[in-house]
């Protein structure tokens, strides 16, 4: 399935809800976070609607070297390759939504939301 | 360059410091982190000396998906698929080592760090 009409990331993918649009490649779309938790604080989403539990257990191949290439493109946007990137994925729970995504992070002195 | 010298995490590759391992992939070691953040938290170490500056750059083809087979391994080690898991992943400056690696964290009912 490309789509869940359930899913707000594939709403905004489709353009039926709204966003705040960074860049977008071939497979990935990156937006603003809603509720940023560092000066830059955006989303690397999948176009498609794969699922957490997929990706993360390497059914799609190739996947995360594609999704770190559309990670890469994002931190040369905002400069964060100068200034600092804080990558998180979140899943099994720790997430709001299935549909596989990266939070980038930065644009400040240290690392967002403490050191890890 | 496989190994830095002046490189603590190679150093624990080589067995030249100590470390608590969880477990060991063809070309990943997994160990404890010294200061845990989360009830589990742990490093997916490159075995080589990788810099981050090439590898979020996608110098090494197949990377990514290389390395989320050894952070997949230790999810489910840890039973992280059924309870939660966070992956952090800094560069630039926010972190602490050059050398390639990945948090993984999780054991907490919420997300470790408070949401991202």
């Amino acid at each position: 399935m490309n789509y869940d009409p359930n899913c707000l990331f594939c709403q905004i993918v489709l353009g039926k809800k709204p966003c705040k649009k960074v860049l977008e490649t071939e497979n990935f779309l990156v937006i603003h976070n809603k509720f940023p938790k560092a000066p830059t604080h955006v989303l690397v989403l999948d176009k498609k609607h794969r699922e957490k539990r997929n990706t993360i257990s390497g059914k799609s191949q190739s996947y995360w070297d594609s999704m770190f290439k559309a990670v890469y493109k994002t931190i040369k946007y905002f400069n964060l390759d100068k200034t600092g990137y804080k990558l998180v994925n979140n899943g099994a729970g720790y997430n709001h939504f299935e549909h596989e995504h990266i939070h980038v992070l930065g644009g400040s002195k240290q690392e967002p939301g403490g050191p890890t």
